[in-house]
């Protein structure tokens, strides 16, 4: 940051481009748009995780008036032959397909041009079920002889998937393993071997706009509104369905009203296509809130992890064997098995490390892609184990993680050095937010204190593509093409910086065209806090060449260097009149060097790192096991703060998303049904949850090779917050929970537990 | 042609990109849209010529039921204090202020959710005015006292005007000289003096889609759907008009049901987008088919030609005075004044020639473009001089014209050199085809036969601008960004040739992305036979760039040179997956040199030159006057047909569109009032008036600087269509008639004139 405060945008707390819009109202959202002839599509979902469909009977759905068609996978087998999809495996169907894998799974939609006359329809289709025996729980799937599937399909996208082609007789989607050093030896060598398994519960993305999709076939050309993350993906994958070339199928994208993960890759744009090209109508479907825990959740998981630690505490061997719950269908999963699996061992410099990751499928919803990628459950296990090894030996929890902390051009397990990643900086300012060297009154009747920190990280899906065009028009006005979505945040503004920037413009002054296939370029997706390195980068590239450009015009014309004549009198002159643009394109993808295939290492495991650090002071009622969490500091490096104001609501809106997945959000399942799937019941937190204090601050960094030294901040403050508040927990009690949500109910139990007076019923 | 014989593309008679769209209805049309909350303007317009405005009662209009609001100029001027624009002159107000200048101007406009109600609102409208004494005829005009317009406003656009600033008390809007040779010494030379004067009527463009535009004015942002033919200059002088940068203004054109020039420069573009920032609501207005006629039309004019001619049949000396009727306002008419003038002295090798040329306002509707731009009305003077000279000297019409005809590397008129254009093949395909050795059967009772020829050319608007960019997806599929608005002459089609021809895949494969400003570069517009050279060009080299980066990309991933591999695969290799894009720009402005400021004259006056030869035969009936055309041959020079079928459309469509200009279409004014506006009474050509046998064809020529050879095809056979008829009237009854339309009405006063016997009551 300190190189580039003197920037006209760079470093500056602009307003968001899009913010008068969004006050006023106008702002263009998915859910608004209503196209001529268009039908309103009503899903009916299964209400048993595992069957076998007998039949199913839509003859008083159809019957019912205003109902345009009700539509089962026969239907759409008719226009797509092979009607399944999945980013990683083609294993998801886009209605059942002879069987329901999970409930609340689609099985039929309704079509009509009313969609509380497609509502109705819904509640007179019925269906004839043969269950089957259904597996939930990870770590059952991994031996069960309950099968989810029969056989795999990996997508033939990725190279390294298919060796799993036709693999059977398992539940294990995928198995990820990484071996650093020797850790047979390490073990052997240590003093102390410490072994926990933590857990934690499958949670929602909960975006505000909930799924939204439009889909439009004509002429076999495909136009998609979709409230998507990813238009690329969305268009490369619908052409696969349909056997089309790209530019068949155009995938336009507004505004967002949040993701968070859960709308990347497929989601109901191949429903909507597949009803349109049936009906031969516009289609659109938009879920309700509660259908959403039916879409796309997060992934559960089970942590086993041991430790290696000689008696001055230094960590000489770690093994991690974590078991991924992915639900129904394999979504993004996979890749969270490996992505979450090789930072798993934590940001500490241990010599050997071997690491087990396992993506399993089980009948629940499916699970993908939310914020941190799996980094908060594997951060939830390792810092509650960094604790429970400093407290079993009594070190000083600061000072045993600075003693093994992972620094400046040290390899970390995955074999990829560790650079411009300020886990020092952020730990120390952490500590220093934490006043930590004041202690605590911790108290000592009903009312206890305690407090915790925790510190983690995060690699970045590598390696992945963005490209930008940069067009500045006849007057020197610009537009900025950019198949970046804007979901809350921020990135309209942040790229238009980038580009400013670099031109030498006023950032509000640039127009960044929204996501359209057609026009905007390629980009991988706006996931995994990859935007504003890679896209950031491609439009910084775009920038640079279109000034290029203009320097080059001005020599054409003549013009002394450095004469800094405005682009729009470089233009009158070249070409008359006001008329004319300046092109620039950007494309970057980082270096990447595949993975050693005996010990999955690589050199390019990441482009950058992560990084974030929470630090909690908590209230417990001992009596209730009531917690209120009172201070709650959040973090992160971000490299340099493109936009602090931005940066500052993205370490507070992903804490504020984690504390919900700590303390309150939790989708209960008997039988594989889910119990408390409505937001009366599945609680997220509001105004009145959060700390009395609150703060969310990031260092002083910078990303060398990102843009003006910038990296991506939209996760690092979800990775340490739960540990960092089981911490706390453990700090104020004396008792390590394992499991999360941290629940009063929890609390209470353990209390019991440790009490030696369990409760009734156990 | 012989050169490209082989290619994939060029030559092709491929089908329409959209053609399937369109026969099945679902193409994209701006009559098509409804915006939310999308209000319905109509007009209310003078019922007299030119008049001062004392009052406009608009209470009973706001008073009815659903009407939302009622404007006037005092209303826009609140929110666009200098409501005037126009592409040469800032002449035209956006409503009516203080005065009307031409019977049909536009005085009010009433808004309403529904438009059946705005049109009666617009019933209850009454205005009073205070008359002033109007001109109406172009040569009257010259001299008047009454005055269109205090003073001239020149827009800043073109030095070339600005001499024009304030000029006042005259209706002269402009004047163009040009002087080549010694004139006074041709003519003193000459053994052979010849003087006549021609006049031409007003007519209308008559597309079938009449004119439509919705803007939708939000938050300093302007979006408009307008079926326009030149989207880049929409948004330049909207966002001149409101003082925005270009990129506020985004201009968006789906399919045109025709335009002919008619939908050029601003039209009711400025009225929608002052209305919605009145009425804070999106705003549409579509005209009637008879609204049309106060749109605007193409200019009347009176055209003096005097000839010197030695005694062997070389013209020694040539002058010309045009004056061009440009109506109330001048819209493009000075360019068309200046354009049509330096080639009026036709396609002949004349060493001494000075031109003059007028525009002139007067208080009839504007005129502006139309297909042609001047050039049929002054074909009309010198194709018909021709022949009266022959005639008068007893030349062969055909033996004449080759004798005189300007070849190849001879200067014309302007200084400019004849290059590639194949007048003299286009004159021998003609006789050819026109069977001009075999003597025609005349008869000799009541029906007269009679046969006549005719060559002529044009220059192209000069210089003007073209961008394009070429996107290449993941796949290699490919998608076409321009500007170039299809209006139904096929340009999508031909632009994915000449792309598909560089990159050497198949055209019906590329997408065309249609005009939007935001996304689509800068084109100068769709007019003037210059989108294939100039659009093509620039089509041309964004493809070539595209095509040496794949070959870039092969180099960098280390394949060897000619190894073809697919794009796609290289896209693959580069980013590991379905990813990328290669993107190629590509800009055109041909060379130009500004005239020279004494003589007029510029080696650069046009980038390639239009030609084009008509030859008929007709039928008279000589007691009633009524004409048959039994046979018409349209002959052009289109360098290389990138699409003969599509040409062939453009030559006879072109062709037909002059035959209604030639034998019925005429506005017919009564003391500035329009007493045939409706269909009804203004003829366009049908099925049933299409000559018995119609041929049209082109030579096979090479325009060497054009794209694969081609140069425009769209207005050369508009060019010499109307004085070959004239000829061949006179070859049946031996009577030159000099004005148009030739309407048996007008055969017959001049059959009883010869004859001595006038009309009762002439």
């Amino acid at each position: 940051m300190v190189a580039v405060t003197s920037s006209p945008n760079i470093g500056k707390s602009i307003d968001r481009l899009e913010a008068r819009e969004k006050v006023t109202g106008r702002v263009e959202y998915v859910h608004h748009l209503r196209l001529p002839g268009m039908l309103y599509g009503k899903i009916f979902r299964s209400n048993v995780p595992h069957a076998r469909i007998k039949s199913v009977d839509i003859s008083a759905a159809q019957a019912l008036e205003g109902v345009y068609q009700v539509i089962t996978i026969d239907d759409i087998r008719k226009v797509i032959p092979h009607p399944y999809y999945g980013p990683a495996f083609h294993d998801q169907p886009i209605l059942a397909d002879g069987k329901v894998r999970f409930a609340g799974e689609p099985v039929a939609v309704v079509l009509a041009t009313d969609k509380r006359i497609a509502e109705e329809a819904v509640g007179l289709i019925t269906a004839e079920y043969e269950d089957l025996p259904g597996v939930f729980d990870e770590v059952d799937a991994m031996t069960s002889e309950t099968l989810v599937h029969d056989e795999l399909k990996p997508a033939a996208t990725f190279p390294d998937l298919q060796h799993l082609k036709g693999r059977s007789g398992t539940n294990v989607a995928l198995d990820y393993h990484l071996l650093h050093g020797d850790p047979d030896a390490g073990f052997a060598a240590s003093d102390h071997i410490f072994e926990h398994t933590f857990r934690t519960q499958q949670v929602m993305h909960t975006p505000m706009e909930p799924f939204v999709s439009v889909a439009d076939v004509q002429e076999g050309r495909v136009t998609l509104h979709t409230a998507s993350q990813g238009p690329s993906f969305v268009r490369i994958e619908i052409a696969r369905l349909l056997g089309l070339p790209e530019n068949r199928v155009r995938v336009v994208v507004p505004h967002l009203g949040g993701g968070f993960g859960g709308k990347l890759y497929i989601k109901l744009e191949a429903l909507v296509t597949a009803l349109s090209m049936v009906a031969q109508r516009p289609v659109k479907i938009s879920l309700t809130m509660e259908e959403q825990f039916y879409m796309v959740t997060r992934h559960p998981c089970t942590f086993k992890i041991k430790s290696g630690v000689t008696k001055e505490g230094k960590i000489l061997a770690r093994h991690c064997e974590i078991v991924w719950n992915g639900g129904a269908y394999a979504d993004i999963g996979p890749r969270v098995t490996q992505k979450a699996g090789f930072t798993s061992a934590g940001p500490y410099d241990i010599e050997n490390v071997s690491i087990d990751s396992y993506a399993v499928y089980t009948n629940r919803p499916p699970c993908g892609a939310l914020r941190g990628f799996g980094a908060p459950q594997t951060a939830w296990a390792y810092e509650r184990h960094t604790d429970m090894i400093a407290d079993a030996l009594g070190f000083d929890k600061i000072a045993f993680r600075r003693q093994n902390l992972l620094r400046e051009g040290r390899p970390q397990a995955s074999g990829t050095l560790m650079r411009d990643a300020a886990l020092d900086q952020v730990l120390d300012h952490l500590v220093d937010r934490m006043n930590w060297d004041i202690p605590l009154d911790k108290g000592t009747g009903r009312i206890r204190r305690g407090r915790g920190i925790a510190i983690g990280f995060k690699g970045i899906t590598a390696p992945t593509t963005s490209v930008a065009i940069v067009n500045m028009y006849g007057d020197g006005s610009c537009g900025l093409y950019i198949g970046t979505v804007d979901m809350g945040q921020g990135s309209d503004t942040v790229m238009a910086q980038i580009a400013a920037e670099v031109l030498n413009i006023d950032a509000a002054s640039i127009r960044v065209i929204h996501p359209d296939t057609d026009v905007t370029p390629y980009d991988m997706g706006t996931l995994g806090s990859r935007s504003t390195f890679h896209m950031g980068t491609a439009v910084r590239l775009a920038a640079e060449e279109a000034k290029a450009k203009i320097a080059a015009l001005a020599v054409e014309l003549g013009m002394p260097e450095g004469s800094n004549v405005p682009l729009a009198e470089l233009l009158r002159r070249k070409y008359g009149m006001q008329a004319g643009n300046i092109i620039g394109t950007g494309s970057f993808i980082p270096a990447y060097e595949k993975p050693d295939t005996k010990t999955g290492q690589s050199t390019k495991a990441t482009p950058f790192w992560g990084v974030g650090a929470a630090g909690a002071e908590v209230e417990i009622d001992t009596e209730t096991g009531h917690i209120t969490v009172t201070k709650l500091v959040n973090v992160a490096d971000v490299g340099t703060a493109i936009n602090p104001k931005m940066v500052q609501q993205q370490l507070s809106g992903a804490g504020i998303m984690q504390l919900g997945f700590t303390l309150t959000e939790n989708m209960v399942f008997r039988d594989g049904q889910l119990t408390n799937g409505s937001l009366a019941d599945y609680k997220i937190p509001n105004l009145l949850d959060m700390p009395r204090e609150f703060i969310n601050e990031y260092v002083e960094s910078r990303q060398k090779d990102g843009p003006f030294g910038a990296k991506g901040a939209g996760e690092s403050t979800t990775i340490a917050l739960s540990p960092a508040i089981g911490n706390a927990v453990a700090d104020a009690i004396g008792i390590h929970l394992t499991d999360l949500p941290i629940t009063p109910e929890s609390i209470f139990r353990a209390l019991q537990e440790a009490n030696g007076t369990p409760l009734a019923g156990d």
